[in-house]
């Protein structure tokens, strides 16, 4: 049973914990943050223990594997101490912001030859999953138009849009990635356009909030994503695959089932409030495939090179949201 | 090119007249109504001719065939006349409310050798015929549960209630028709029990307003019908036929298709504000069919007997109401 | 933090064992069950402990909580033993399927004043708990007509049905109960008609597989039934609500939000498998309301009379079944 | 009651022809057709005369109005024709394929005062009325995001193909109407790119068959439309609407209301076969408000500038698809 430790006691790290603390093939030991109250907290509520220090995580003959859910600025480091010492990793997106650290840091995690897996938890969404299937499966023919849907309902603070790359790198990079993994192809070009409606205030930082992608992939086939920060509606999610043969669709989730019919029209639940509620079961999903990796030998899925190449895309549409022209996408 | 008569220039008499009008095989003739005014305003409209008497529409040199849309009362009388002459007829239902001189007035027609059908027009719906297609084929196995829901938005005047023989025999006649036609079985039994809730008036006619049905079918299957003359929310129509291997259900209309999303609900366009609206293009099929079997040869579905059969049920159905028991349907 | 016995070891046994392991305010202590090795293995699994005799569990001093999740015809024997001991107790339904000692044993447990709660867990689920809000919001005005679906994807084994008392005893009884509980409303009357379809073999002990039952309210209101043991498409619940200003529905769930387009259809995600899949988070829900009742203070509902009525309803649905009338249901 | 005449007795003029027939505030005289017989055949089925010559339309003493459905290449010369003799006229999209030649015969046609409509049908479709409807309410907001789907269930002849002006001129010409109209703004730029995936013959002409437009509107706001040639299920058609306070949505439209439950999944009517089934009605209201407008005096709408406009985003698009850019529109 695979002894884990915890970096990161945050919002999604305290999501995390309570997946490895209820996932009977794990035996999770330690939680690190750098504020040590907030890991002791976290490491009590799961019947974990709280690390004193990153030498105790780093230690092989205690710790098998790390997740890594620290602030995105540790990733690289995190990773690349994993790999050094042979724990095996499962690590939020991105590896790092800047591309070329992260290339640096796959590089050294791969040679290393540790198991290593990019946390794109919505690949192990039940829906998306039946996509894949689908279209792996040749019922809708050729792949020829993909139409991808990310839409949250509320502008993050200011103070964190300032440190997240901008919406292509922090929101439209998990659907770059959705976009390859169900095509099976890599992009091989992009164009971006956005504006600042939601919260002009982020066009200091060179940002966007409600934005327009346009991929060609190989052979001509084209994806289009629009990415909005804040709706009116709640959390909007739908992705559509158009083939030669048929079409597939995720459709939005709703939040629950009751129609009330009165007058002329009938009110229906709405969305989600928020992105967690849609994709909540993803991380448990993505964790039980990284824990059945590390059981099996095989290399676990999505690869750091899933996670370059999702990276490599934000890049060129970032570069693209400024050139009004398509880029070519360098991997 | 068959040359038709219509008997009755009222609501419905009027949307016979436009269909008759539009069916190119159809040669329109005459309007007769005890009101020649509105005879004369309806023909004219259509291109047609209004009759000064009902020996001008009897008349199989001049006419073919006569379509009764004339008051209940009258349904019987006219039926009779042109079978006694050999023109052919498409009937509103009932034949009679009383149903001894429905069965008489049937066997002289059947006597006669006419084209007689009886204008259960629900059964040119496509979403029912497409039930019946999907039930027929044996795609869900065996029959074994039928339910209909028959649901008007408002209540009929009182004067209308007082002579419609009660809600059994005026509404929901039509379902007992339908839950015949699409099994294929006639009922053995039926329970019925109602209540006055929308209008209590109208229980000094010995009528109600919403009940429910159960029939049994022979070999056991079920069928439960609700049906409603009053709702909140707009005319309200859907069958679900469950058998051994599946079910197939024809949904409620909807009266668009969009949906407007806010906060945390959606709000849809609802359902037709009447009946009307839903069954509309069901009459012009309904004539459609007459006509072509008019000119095939084949006698004409639904029958005097399909309209016998329903309304031996509806009799059953109202002495159920007031006995509190399952009764035997005797045809 | 109230110590917790669970009583049975079965598949809802160990349904209920999860739940009481995960809810952050239950102490989970002990599992009885006749089957030692069975109560030893999932008592392990869950951290708790195996009781070795019922003297364990019904001891206030250990334990201040029984789950009784044992067979049928415990439920009432060791509902008394925790009353007289002054244990709490969250107990399935039924009481007792012999509705007299069922009542004897209802009121001896509400005379020791110990907080009981029947397990009627569909009141617990998010859409019903929506449409009971909506009820009670006045939105749809007074409740008219309440259709009720419950349709499983396949027939209990013979041996099963010949203990269960019955199909209105056995699995309408939940929606007799959601019946009460949606419509604020004990039924006066009730009739049932009811067929051996799926399962001919089921006659012999006097049953049936598909039913029909309507019920009259107080008022005259009225609610349909209809109750499958096997469909061919998986697990069917749906409940409509009509009131004299507007409809609320709680729809059939589906499996998945995905829809295949290709030819001239789509198919879509279908229904859960089974019933479990379908009520799941309603067995938390319910433990979870029962644990909020203990430290509140407030009496736990669905109360024992909540159970007793329902039963009492299901009494007179069978006795409806054999009479072919409307029964009054005695209280 | 102004008097018609049609030009074109091809497919779109005998739906024209149809409509004109059954509208009641219309005398519809003539049909005119280079193909003589084709022109006789539709005026006999109509109740009208097929005209020998231009002249005999172009007769201000005979005719009051012209519905112009002839081919493309015909439009502009019969618009400055019935411009010159004070002829009112309603034209199919496009005036010419021409911009600078459409520009200047919709000049002449303004200068000239006569009552002129382009005939973008899809405004008057009820669904796309009522997002109109509610943008124009203020209930979603500022429009912040526009998507819109065309896509038809086959190619065109390639004979076809090699006319139209191409995929942005002869298809997604529509959508720009309709995302001007819906936003109430005229796009500043827009990005195109497709690609030949349907049918690689089209390359040829340097078409498109499957492409990805984005268009900036004034402020910032964005709108997507995709248009493919040929899906393998059906004509398919939606538009949705993101605000700054909600979102509407036209959903597909479906063949009917059918949906068969069997296994684990459902199965529904899909989508109409072509275009023709799904923007049929939008025709007879187009007229309808044509003759309205007639009637009441105001200028009808959509104008040859709503017209010219469309057209200018066209060329825009289309050199874009070229240049990989985004491009100004020049209007």
């Amino acid at each position: 049973m695979p002894r884990f430790a915890l970096l990161g006691a945050g919002f999604i790290g305290s999501v995390h914990a309570a997946n490895l603390a209820a996932h009977p093939g794990i035996d999770f030991r330690l939680v690190y943050d750098v504020d040590q109250q907030r890991a002791e907290a976290l490491a009590v509520a799961h019947g974990a223990v709280a690390a004193t220090s990153l030498e105790e995580v780093f230690d092989p003959s205690r710790i098998d594997a790390v997740f890594i859910a620290s602030s995105t600025d540790t990733h690289a480091e995190h990773l690349r101490r994993a790999a050094a010492v042979g724990i095996a990793a499962l690590c939020e997106k991105p590896i790092d912001l800047d591309l070329d650290r992260a290339r640096e840091t796959a590089a050294f995690a791969q040679q290393s030859g540790v198991a290593v897996m990019v946390d794109f938890n919505r690949r192990f969404d039940r829906d998306y999953a039946e996509l894949k299937r689908v279209v792996d499966s040749g019922e809708i023919g050729k792949v020829e138009l993909i139409q991808l849907t990310s839409r949250g309902p509320s502008m993050p603070p200011l103070s964190y849009v300032a440190v997240s790359g901008g919406q292509m790198r922090d929101q439209t990079v998990h659907f770059f990635d959705l976009a390859r993994w169900l095509s099976g192809l890599d992009p091989v070009e992009v164009f971006a356009t956005g504006s600042a409606l939601a919260e002009p205030g982020i066009a200091q930082y060179d940002d966007v909030d409600t934005s327009a992608v346009t991929l060609r992939l190989p052979g001509g086939a084209l994806v289009q994503i629009d990415s909005v920060r804040r709706t009116g509606y709640g959390y909007d999610e739908r992705i559509e695959i158009m083939g030669s043969e048929g079409m597939v669709e995720a459709r939005r989730h709703r939040n629950g089932a009751v129609s009330r019919y009165s007058g002329a029209s009938v009110v229906d639940d709405g969305l989600h409030p928020g992105w967690f509620e849609r994709v909540q079961p993803t991380y448990a999903a993505a964790l039980a495939a990284f824990v059945s990796s590390l059981e099996g030998g095989a290399a676990p899925i999505p690869t750091l090179d899933d996670g370059l190449k999702a990276q490599a895309i934000a890049e060129a549409a970032t570069l693209s949201l400024r050139s009004g022209r398509m880029e070519p996408i360098k991997y």
